[in-house]
């Protein structure tokens, strides 16, 4: 059980990898298609029948028309999350609406513009409703996050009272 | 196993009341919270312990600077759906950057402004993971779209042609 | 040699219409095809071959996060012409920074929101290029376009000078 | 009699500290909450019950999806002060519209993206209605200020008549 | 010791009718400059004396290049709360940006577009810093409008339940 | 000595009269010219000969991609004024940003979208910097304004204070 | 008969130099006043009296919530042109929207975000109505423009053609 | 047979360059033509007659309010591609709205900002419909771009894999 990080251009590797790094102790095997420059033919069929090879939750990025994520959520009935990621002038405010705005029926799980990290956490979120360990992964991440908020408070507060 | 749609104020009921629609046959028992206004004192800590009253997934509807989402996706350790309600004069832009802009360690799954639809079909898709049946549920749905979009072409082929 | 106007919802008839009405005297046969939610597998594969039944240049009208045009301007060699078309609360800007902001290698002739006529008028532009008696049908509606404006403007002369 | 200034993000910090600045001769002791991502545990209820650690104006300054200070502004019956920050690619848009738009019920005191001076000057004006040292000190300010505007158009004169 | 409501234009006077609601028991007197038609000349000179006819808050209302409140709060020492009005056909974007991104000297504490209540709201938490009663008021209006979310949570439970 | 009201289009007229009845006693003798539809070739050059035809001012409106201000800006010496016309989903944002973004060397004097009065105010401060009976007419429009701001506030107290 | 320059803030300089150098021989006697930040009373009662020191047209840049230009077009019938200068996070967004959107009675003639050069061009059409010499140095500077255009011209076709 | 590349002003020759490296095989002979600042006097009327100088597409870059692709498409039969130019401080948003907000009658095929490697690609799509030659260049071009994303693939597998 795992996820999938797909890419709309080679450019996106460096955004896309927060994904992993988020997803923690659960492997993320990921797949770069670029799939609107090769007519889609290339875009893998990602099936939920699980076993070695099986995909659970897709996590797709991409930028300006971005298009990558509501593809796979027409051709897939798993979940997909999407990254709009900032390229060219307009702050990924174009990225952001191609992907959000998706028409009923196939529905895109948008985070923030190049919010790769919280997509990774968002789909570890949803594979810990069937799978204990990584809900105990989940928990941890947010014990240490809270230690750190912690330690940056203690830090503000010397910084700011003198 | 179920979804649970909270809402920011009861003026939103009659968009996220399209969640429920796309629910299909999954059973989805609501509550409205207005958790900013009442200081989050009535905000239900959503925990996956299961059982009869166990929420799964959580789908939250908000407008204008649209924190609910955002807050509960705080509390809880579940998978949270963000709906960016359209109120006022600015058109939804406010409620979706108040709910896709999230900080990294919250995320939230949002779907388009009134997307209300498709939160509850991505509520589906997240559950199918676990739940096979919901997983044909959901495969009905699509080849019920696939049909009414056959039949709207065929009247447009005729509309066009005359 | 013709026209394929392509939308993305039996919804975006109304709007589309105004593309056959500006393409004069060309026959425009159409073609629905709600791509994204039943995963493009009905998406006609649209070839060069030309023939009877050959089209020439593409026009798609999509609205929200609108991929029609930038799927299928990757899946054929053929120009494809992009009508945003204004649903929801956005005002189509959702729509046209989804069509417009294409990455290099899949271009899309992006026209205005809504302007399902003005895209017919392009269609015609190019077709005429090859086609003697289209740029003859295109020059009578600039001029028939220019008696109007004439009359107009006398009506305007007269109506400000009272 | 003190005004608060708290922040959702250590990295928040350097434009935060431009409050105290102008803060003037109040003493401002602060406190960082990075309440969302600690499920607002941490968030410390502010009471206007006075005494030494009785705060009377909150600042809440925040960027992206910023729901700090509408938080704050929900649990305490103090006036709140949000300072959107500008963080990521939308420039701080995202920032001002999820701290402006709150429903009816919760007031923001919103001031400028990044105006972390002006809220600082803003808490002084509250004070000083019940506090008459205060809007001294706010008098002399302006003083300073009108001195300073006195002396850059004098400069401005020069520079721009040779 | 009292708010007093000023407004762009006479046109403004239907939003800003909510301002003076929202102020609940405490004692609202208004005046409306249109300052910027009759070049600020009838613009009073709000002073922080006190005594019968002292404004302690100022609440300015106005659309457009809505320049009202900066100009309050440039001549008075007081806190100047300002509330942008949409007007014409850009959604209030204007009024917003016109109101809240003053120059560093010059606070305006903005609330949302059309937001007068909050505005109302926001002036009786700061006049409580100094006034019991006030507290009481403002504490009496939470409760009221808790009151009422759970009545419309009632509502909402037994229309989503059918 | 007079001012030349051009318009992109027929469907912009109901605006532009708008610009007359504020140039007040001035004639304002108009031209409709929908110059972009017919290749400028009708666009009268505008000279400052003055004389019995002779223009002074040029006010021009136009919507969407709003060219018409720009283009005369180009082809005359004469101060042109520009209407962004709000047409269409956008809301005038396009009509304004295409006629007040003008490059160095075509300077368009640009007011608010649909804002022709000010427009034909603008025209006779230009006018009667040369023209003393013009400045008296500005002088008692200005006047009767303050007084009808004047008659308003006066309602608006009886209003509040009721 | 001269122009005088106004601006915001002394940070505005940089930006504003550029009208002087725009109105060629025209002498641009300026003067600095930050008008918002000292209440106004600095701000010099503009009158179209003429003289040796007479101004004719004036010009004002500012940033943010950019009231400058409106509050001097309030206070004058001279013909008031707006700079709208970019700071902080928003590109001039605010800054165009608070000089462009004036209510009716109060026209500024708005120029593109940063383009002082066009205000001091604009300013050089308006006094040339009146001053045969100052069209003369009109034409004259575009006759040099359009020398330049053509050697730009020139260097292009040999560099493309390469 | 071949396209013709115009820009608004010199400075938008390096953008532009873009355009005749994605034209491949096909020779793209150039002409700037600032043709706002000149008053359009220098506008080339490209005719469709075809021969040694004959045009067949015409493209055209500009930036701000950018009217050069409008006025093109109103004075030539032919179809005229706009790039949006990002100048100075709005991300080339009014750029983009002043290029493809085209009013009914004078259609023009706009690109991404600053796309213009797509507008060469999109020319060559349109001239192919008569050139076969054209076609299989194309045909190559989109070869060597999907064995480039076949590289890039492979590269980023084993970067996410490590």
């Amino acid at each position: 059980m795992s996820v999938a990080v797909v890419m709309g251009s080679a450019s996106d590797a460096p955004v896309m990898e927060g994904t992993s790094r988020c997803c923690g102790t659960s492997t993320c095997p990921t797949r770069s298609v670029s799939s609107r420059r090769t007519g889609h033919r290339r875009c893998p069929r990602f099936r939920p029948e699980g076993g070695g090879n099986g995909r659970k939750v897709l996590i797709a990025g991409a930028g300006g028309a971005a298009h990558l994520a509501g593809v796979l959520a027409a051709v897939t009935p798993l979940p997909v999350i999407g990254v709009p990621i900032a390229v060219g002038e307009l702050g990924g405010l174009d990225s952001l609406l191609a992907m959000v705005q998706m028409p009923k029926g196939v529905p895109v799980a948008t985070v923030a513009v190049n919010g790769a990290g919280n997509a990774g956490l968002l789909a570890v979120r949803i594979l810990a409703l069937a799978d204990e360990r990584l809900a105990g992964g989940s928990d941890r991440h947010r014990d240490e996050m809270a230690a750190k908020v912690r330690k940056a408070d203690e830090e503000i507060q010397i910084r700011f009272s003198t």
